[in-house]
C-alpha cells in the first residue's frame, strides 16, 4: 500500500493542482459524462487511459469479465449502472469493453479452475452462452489461446444482447437516442478492435473513418404503421 | 365442468379411435416436434387450432402474456421449457406467439388493474420493455385500444430478444440451426400477421411467398478470422 | 415451418370462417373461461383437443412436467396465470393434467439424463417430492417403465398440493368456490384418469357418474366456532 | 442483561447439576428428539415450558409467526430445520403451534403497522393465504380481536398445507412413517387447543382420548394398483 | 406424542395456575422482551432453562445453527425476527448462542453429511466463512472433535458480524442503543462461556464481574466532526 | 463519441509505445496486482488517478455507490470480483473508496429521486444501514449538503462491515494476511480522506506517517486456547 500512499500525495500535490479548475466545476455542476462504459476489473485494463479521458468523462462500471446481467426480477450493480447512466445522466452510448488474456474468460473455458471459486462460477453463467457459441459453432482444433479469445470476444457480442433486454435501453434504441458500442482492447499490442454488428464481426478502427458501432435503434417506432391500419379496419 | 367431461368422453370414444395408430406411434417412440411455440394461456388463442397442428406436432409454452424471461441465475418454466425443446427434442424453430386484446397487456398500460394481483404484476416487468418503447417511442395520442395493441406487438419483438440470451438458444443461432419467429393472433380477423426482422415490422404472410422471419443464425462464426490473425501475430 | 404455414393459411381460410361469429364475439366482449388446465409442454398432449374445446373455453398453462411451483416470494408464470386465472377471470376449476411417458418425469428418474439441462433440472426441483414418494413408498423393484408412470402420477398430486399454498386458491377453497381437478392423459389409449381425492386413488371417468375431484372447499369458515366461544369467554 | 447474567449462573450452579447425567449422556451420545416444533418467537410462548419437555425432548424451530415457507428453489431456515429433523434426526411429528395476541397476525391485519418494517412484511406473505381466507370466507363484521385471532388459527392450518410441500415430509407422508400437528396456545388461559384435520376445525384435549391429529399419511402408495394395471395392459 | 400430551395436560392443570396473573397481565399488556436470544433448534439447548427465564423475559428465534443471514434483498425468518425485536419490541440485547456438538457444524465438517440435505447443506453456507476460518487460521491437526468446536465457536462471531449488516442493528449500534453478545453453551458441563470482542476471546462468566460483550456501540456519530469540518471549508 | 475514438487512436499512437515493455509483460505473465479498490462509476473519480496507478497495480471494481453486497446465496459481481481478487490473484488490500457529492448517496437521502429507477432503489438497500445510521445518530439539523456527505461517509463504513461477510475475506482476516482500507475523495478540493478503525473516525492522510486502516487482521486463532483447554478436559 505504500505506492498507493505515495499516489495520493502525488496526484494531491502535483497532479490536482493543474486540473483543479475542472474538479471544482465538476463538484459544482455535477457530472454530464456522454458514455457509460462497461469493461473488466482486470488491472491491466483502464478505461480512461485506453480512451485518454479525463475526470467527467466516462461513467465506468466494472466487473470480472465485462458482464451485463439481462435484466430480471433481480438485478445488481450493473442494472443499476445501466438505469443509473441513462435515466439520471443521459448517456448517449453504452461501450461494452472487453480484453485479451481475460481471467474470466479463462475460467469459463476451464471449469476446474473455478472450482475454489463458487461465486465467480455462479456470475460467469451470464457468460455462459458466449462459452457455448465457441464450443458449437467454431472449428474443434482450436488452441487454448485462441479458444479464450474467441470465447472473450463472443462474449462482447452476448452482453450487447444482455444490454437490450433492459427497459431503459430498449426504450432509447426505440427512438434512436442511444447507440451500442463492442470493443476489444489487446494488451500485447494496446489495440482496441471494434464490433462491426452490420457485418457481424471486429474491425480495427480507422482514423478518419466513421466508428463502426454494435447497435444502433430502429429509427422508427416500427410496428406502428400496422397498428394504425389494423385498428382503423375495426 | 360437465362440459369438459362429456369433451373427454367424446374425445375417447370418438376422436381417438381415427387417430389411434398415430398416437400409439407417437407412444412407442416418443414426441419428434419440430417448433417450440410460446403463446398466451389466453382461452381464445389456440397454437394447434390457429396453426392446424396434430398430435407431435407443436411443443407449446403457455403462460400470461407469453412472456420469455431474459435468462438468468434464477430461472423457471420457459426457460426449461426451451432447454428441453433445444437439448433434448432439437427443435429447429421457436415462435412467439403474441395476441389482441391480451389480457396481460391491458395491465401494463393500466397498472392498477394489477394491484390486487402482485405475481402477475412481478411477472409483467418482464414485458416492461415493450411499455417502455411505447410510451416513448410513439405518438402520445394513441387510444387505449391502439396502445394496448402497441404494446403487444412490441412485447414480440422483446421477448424474441430475451429468447437470445438464452445459451441454447445463441449456440444454435451461432450455427444457424434454429430460427426465431414472433407472430402476432388477431382474435377478430383469424389473421396472423409475422414479424420481419430484416424490415422491423410486422407484414401479413402471403401464401406462396417465403415466410419471414425474425432473426435467423448469423451462419458464420463470426469473430473467427480475426482471431487467427491476431493469434497468428502473435 | 412449411407445414405451420400451411396450416396459418389453412385456418384462416378454411376453419375460421366458419367460427367467425364466435371469434368476433370473443374478441368484443373478452374471454370468459371457467376452468384453468395446467398441462405438458408435450407435443403429444393437446388440452383442447383431449377436452374437445373451443375457443373461450380453457385458460391453459403449459411447462414442462405440468409443473405449479409452491407460492413463495418469487414467483413467476405459473403463479401469475393462476393469480389472474382466479382473480380477473374467476374460473371455478382448476386441473392439472399429467400424461404417460413424460419426458420430465423420465428425467426426474434418471439425473444423468438431465447433465446437460441444468435449468430442467432446477425446475424439476417442484417435482422432487414425488419423486421421493416413489422412492420410499412403492416397492423397490418397479420397472423403469412403472416408475416413469408412477412418478408422473404422484406428481400430478404433489403439484395440486401445491395449487394450495396460492392464497387466491386457498381462499376460493375456504369458500368452497373452487373445486381442484388431477388427470392424467394416457397417450397411447387416449383414456384420461381421474385423482379421486377422498380415496386417494386415479380412477376412470365413467360416463354418467359424477366425476371424482382431488379437492374441493372446505364448505364453512371452521375455525370460527371456537373463535367465538373463545372470546366471548375472555 | 443482569437478569439473564443472574440466570445463567443459577442453572449452572442449582439446575445444572440435578440434571448432570442426562445431560452427560445428550452430549455424548447425541439428541434423539421424536418431535421438530416450530412456534413463535414471542417471548410468551415457551415450547418446552407448554409441553413440560427437558433437553432432549423437542427439536424447535422459532420465528415471528410460527411460518413455514413452502417449498421452493430458494430455502432458508425453516426447511433446513425441517430436512434435518426429518433426515437426519428421523423425528416422528411436526408440531405448528401458533397462539393468542400474536404481533405478526396483528401486523399482517393491520398493513401499516409494517411499513417500517419491509423484512416482516415481505416474510409474512407466507400467511397470506390466511389473511385472504378471513376476508373472504368469515364474517365482515369480526372485530378486530377476532379477526387477528381468526387469522392466527387460520394460519396454523396454513402452515401445515406448506410443510406437505416439503419433499421430505411428503415422502414420509406417503408411507404413514410422519403424523402433522396444528396447536394453538392461548396466552390468558394456558389452554391448548389442537387441529383436528378430519373435522377441519381445533378442538380442546381431552385428557384420556386421543389426541386429533391435522394430517396423517395414506397409508398406502395409492397409485400403484392404478400402474400396475396400466402396465399390464401395455 | 403421549408425553407431549400428558406435558400439556400438565402444564395445564399444575403449572400454569402459579402463574396465571402473569400470563394474564402478558396477554392484556403484550409482551415486553429486553433481549432477543438467537439459537440452534438442538433439543438439548433451551434458551429459557440456559438463562433462567420465565415468560415474557426472551424473544427466541432458533434455527439449525443458531444462524444469521447477512442483510439482503432476499431476507426471511432471522431476518424478520431482528428487525421484529428491534422496532416493534425495542430490545437493547442481541445474544447469539451456539453450542458444543452442534450438528450443523458437524455438517460443515463433514460435507459428505449433507449429501442427502440440498437445503441444510444451502443453509449452512452461511457458515462457511467459520469453516474457512478454522481451515485456513488453526493448526492443521486439530482433531475431528476441536474442528466441530472451533467452528462452533467462530460460527458465532460470524454471525454477529452478520448481525451488523442489518440496518435496524447498525442504527442502534452506531447510538449505543443495543449490544451484542456472543455466547456457547457447553451441553456437557452446563457452563456458558461469552465471547469479549475487545480480547477477541470467548471466556468464563465470573459472578460478580461485569459480563464481556462482543460489541457495543460507537457512542458517537464519528464522522461528523470532519463532516462539520469538511462542509465549513466549502 | 468522436472523442473516444481521437483517444483510442492516442492512446495507441502516443501513450502505448512509451509503455509497450510492460504491457508486454504483463500481457505475457499476467496480472498481480496488490489491491483491489471497489469504487464508484462516478465519471470524476477515476481510481487510477487519485492513487497515480499504472497497468497491473489495481484490480478495480466500479458500481453505482462503491456497494459490496454482504455475501449471502445470490451473490454478482462485485462478489465474485472479491472472491476473484483474493483467491486468484492474492491481494493482500482491499479499498473501499467513496466520494463527495455522490448521485447514488443523494437517491439514499431523497428517495423520489429514485422513483423512476427501481433497480437504483433496490440495489441502494445494500447502503440502507448508512442512511439508518445517520437519520439516527447525526443531528437533526443537518443541511441536505451534510446529509448526503456524512451517508456516503457512513457507507464506506458499511461497505467494509459488508467485505468481512465474505468467508474469502473472512478467512484471511483470521490469519492477518489481508488489510482492509476506507476512503473518501473530495472531488472539489482532490484530497483523500482515510478511515481509522480504531479511532472509528476518518482522518486526512499525513506523509511520512503510517497510514491508518479500517481493519486488520485478528492475528491470532482467537479462540484456539479455549477449544484446547475445554476438550482437555473431557
Ligand atoms: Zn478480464
Ligand atoms: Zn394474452
Ligand atoms: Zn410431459
Ligand atoms: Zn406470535
Ligand atoms: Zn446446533
Ligand atoms: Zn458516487
Amino acid at each position: 500500500m505504500g505506492d498507493l500512499l505515495k499516489g495520493i500525495s502525488s496526484f494531491r500535490g502535483a497532479v490536482f493542482p493543474t486540473h483543479s479548475a475542472l474538479y471544482r466545476k465538476l463538484a459544482r455542476e455535477g457530472q454530464q459524462p456522454h458514455a457509460l462504459m462497461i469493461s473488466c476489473a482486470d488491472s491491466r485494463v483502464m478505461p480512461e487511459t485506453i480512451t485518454q479521458s479525463g475526470p467527467g468523462d466516462l461513467f465506468v462500471c466494472r466487473n470480472a469479465g465485462n458482464i451485463v446481467p439481462p435484466f430480471s426480477t433481480l438485478n445488481g450493480g450493473v442494472s443499476s449502472a445501466i438505469e443509473y447512466a441513462i435515466l439520471a445522466l443521459g448517456v448517449s452510448d453504452i461501450v461494452v469493453c472487453g480484453h485479451s488474456d481475460c481471467g474470466a474468460m479463462k475460467g469459463l473455458c476451464l471449469p476446474q479452475m473455478l472450482e475454489p471459486m463458487p461465486n465467480v462460477a455462479a456470475w460467469l453463467r451470464h457468460s455462459h452462452a458466449a462459452y457455448s457459441i465457441v464450443c458449437q459453432a467454431y472449428p474443434d482444433d482450436l488452441s487454448d489461446a485462441e479458444r479464450v479469445r474467441a470465447v472473450a470476444m463472443e462474449n462482447v457480442v452476448v452482453q450487447i444482447d444482455h444490454l437490450k433486454t433492459h427497459p431503459s435501453v430498449a426504450a432509447k434504441l426505440a427512438t434512436s437516442e442511444i447507440t451500442l458500442h463492442g470493443w476489444f482492447f489487446d494488451i500485447e499490442t494496446g489495440e482496441v478492435q471494434v464490433y462491426d454488428g452490420v457485418l457481424a464481426r471486429f474491425t480495427e478502427v480507422q482514423e478518419g473513418e466513421p466508428l463502426p458501432v454494435a447497435f444502433t435503434g430502429r429509427g422508427h417506432p416500427h410496428v406502428m404503421p400496422r397498428i394504425a391500419a389494423a385498428l382503423a379496419g375495426e
